[in-house]
């Protein structure tokens, strides 16, 4: 285990952004909770969604008065070859863990445990990656929660029959959405609490209008020009050829229309990443209003910011998605998102309110094309879409649900006195 | 006097733009006023905001089922020099009319009357020139409405002493707003009608992003670069000087800005308009992104348009105003305006519903600046601004309130029969 130092921040700095109104409820709900000593524990201080919350979070629970910590397992490679498995599994994958799988991971668990502070009151484990902590642990004076950040409605058996005991000490289970857990999680312990975005990250914070019209022509894109967009990893279940087919269907009702996919692709790091990439630009051809940008050089997140801000329509045509926080990084911009319904996606935007949710890549170019030949309705769309994600998906209100979790688990009695939720006990009744 | 033809237009092209719910509305206020023989009065068949209402509204009001028509007033020149100098009196000019501009003028009134339609049941009757009609066909069967759509809250004494003996037959006098009422009115026959933009004309029809685009090229405008803009008649009260005051205090934070004012100008009709856009022109100085068009050939409805859409920031910075249509113009293509604080904008404008009213130059250049910086926002702003114009300024909105004043003048068994309004009451009370 080792701590992760994050740059702090303060809650004040989000008054400009969510209204004093939300951050004075934050505040009041914080204060019982002052001096709480929370500890968050993941596989990884960079890279990814759940790092990209922590660096947030944890900085944010510490001014709101909370003694809040970020620790990492320490582990050799070979674990986390162990754990990238498990994930695949967890969401649905083939494959299996060898018996010495299972043991390198107990005992990284083990190890870790050994080095556990000793002084904190409550312990947020992240994905399957340090699950085993609390077991390992003993129990302790510590109270437990897991958050799971994945879709595990259908985990390989046997890897979840190998987990599922791991889940005992823990007094809640937190999953993104409610659907994601697994069907056999006690009920009772199961919460769900959405992701988020940071409204003041640097591909989220309010870019002006100059700067970026600037970062779009240092993409190569044409601001004179109409342009879609889909900023995603270049990866099959995103749908980056689906995509394609939608722009030429619309391309000849919209003269000059230009294509762009983000999908910043480290080429050491990522040979899958990269033979998708190469598939892409063959699927392209020689079209050169269709620019497939990789180069992580290139791709900062101020111009991701200002693609999202500035294209007339950003595409998110998953056929399978998490939660799909691009879309709300999309909508935050007051862009009109056109998205596979899948996973998350229909949780942040509905018909209308944001955008559309699509099931074919013929149904994509026809709310595309409307949308660019109606750029001012398009607008109150996109406007619309931005008050669900003010309303919803932004960090203060992660920090409020994670707040009542923790009031709510330090004041049940032991685990097993937390209430059900009435949908769950109607579903069981 | 002489009829004006119409292109005919159907209620049901609008259900798309309005909505079923208001059309349907419509047909059914109408439905009692089948058969209608409805006749519009005004001195000219095209050329400013009364001509371009009533060529939307005539047709409209022949499709929900009534008898509409519309006369225009024949009369020599040395008339139309009289009513001018009428009409400038009538908003406060300095000025006299003569016995010789008073007998001209009501004479005319006597001529036309010859030759009025003995088959119609209602006259309406719009702005000074054709007020003394009704007085001149001495009642007849046909009930009068007189619809002034200029600013009377301050006439020259003379002038309205004249006149007022005319509005004796009228059993309604329907202003623009309240307050443009002249003082002596009498309270019981007032009625308000805002007036409001017809979602169908070239001008405000959706233009597709790309149009819009090329639209703003053929203007010499880069849609890669910021453009704030002012729609108007080069006219001080529109106070273009002040509009280019203002792009100076915020270029220096905007690199790249560009400013466009788009005012047509028929250099051999309007040689005071001329001056002005000298004037303006001196003041931009060598500044090559300060835009001044004036060429009428080049700045048609769609390049209107195309501005109004893509602009970042339209001003209206107008120190006076009647009513400032071309700020529902751009508040329908969702874009955030700045407007003086005068005449009927505020009716039609909110701060954050749409842009934002200001008293200064300062004030202009600052809500700009934030509006460029925050260009998110701006788009939330802007279309919170279209659904205004979509609820309150849309035509249908005005033959709704139309049919509802015919109803009520038609119903009254005598002018004085005519219900005083509430508000009316208390202040006279």
């Amino acid at each position: 285990m080792r701590p992760v130092e994050t740059v702090s921040r303060t809650i004040d700095s989000y008054r400009p952004v969510v209204g004093d109104a939300a951050v004075d409820t934050l505040l009041e709900a914080a204060r019982p909770l002052r001096g709480l000593r929370v500890m968050h524990v993941n596989a990884t201080p960079d890279g990814g969604g759940v790092a990209e919350i922590l660096q947030a979070a944890v900085p944010l629970l510490c001014d709101l008065g909370l003694d809040s910590s970020w620790t990492v397992l320490s582990a050799e490679p070979e674990f986390y070859d162990v754990t990238k498995r498990m994930h695949n599994l967890l969401q649905g994958a083939d494959g299996q863990l060898s018996d010495l799988d299972r043991r390198r991971w107990a005992d990284w668990q083990e190890l870790n445990a050994t080095i556990l502070p000793a002084d904190v009151d409550l312990v947020v484990v992240h994905d399957p990656q340090p699950l085993g902590l609390a077991s390992a642990a003993g129990g302790g004076a510590a109270r437990w929660i897991w958050r799971l950040h994945i879709d595990t409605s259908h985990p390989d058996r046997d890897a979840w029959r190998f987990l599922r005991p791991y889940l005992e000490p823990y007094s809640a289970l937190v999953f993104t959405l409610d659907q994601f857990a697994p069907p056999d999680v006690p009920d009772d312990r199961v919460r769900v609490i959405a992701p988020a975005i940071d409204p003041l990250d640097p591909k989220n914070r309010s870019l002006p209008i100059g700067t970026a019209l600037s970062k779009l022509a240092g993409l190569g894109l044409d601001a004179r020009r109409p342009l879609i967009a889909q900023v995603a990893r270049l990866d099959p279940w995103k749908d980056p050829i689906g995509v394609i087919d939608a722009y030429r269907l619309v391309r000849g009702r919209h003269e000059g229309l230009q294509l762009a996919l983000l999908g910043a692709t480290e080429a050491d790091d990522d040979p899958e990443a990269v033979e998708v990439a190469r598939a892409v630009r063959a699927h392209a051809g020689k079209d050169p209003d269709i620019h497939v940008l990789t180069d992580p050089a290139l791709i900062g997140d101020l111009e991701v910011g200002a693609v999202q801000l500035l294209a007339q329509v950003v595409f998110q045509k998953s056929l399978r998605e998490g939660f799909g926080l691009t879309v709300s990084e999309a909508m935050w911009k007051s862009t009109p998102v056109v998205a596979g319904r899948v996973g998350g996606i229909p949780l942040q935007l509905q018909d209308g309110q944001g955008g559309f949710l699509v099931d074919s890549v013929e149904e994509a170019a026809e709310r595309c094309d409307w949308l660019l030949s109606e750029p001012a309705r398009a607008r109150a769309i996109g406007a619309a879409g931005r008050a669900v994600i003010q309303e919803r998906f932004l960090i203060t209100r992660l920090l409020a649900d994670e707040l009542t979790l923790y009031r709510e688990v330090l004041a049940s009695r032991e685990q097993q006195a937390l209430r059900p939720r009435p949908d769950r006990l109607a579903a069981a009744g």
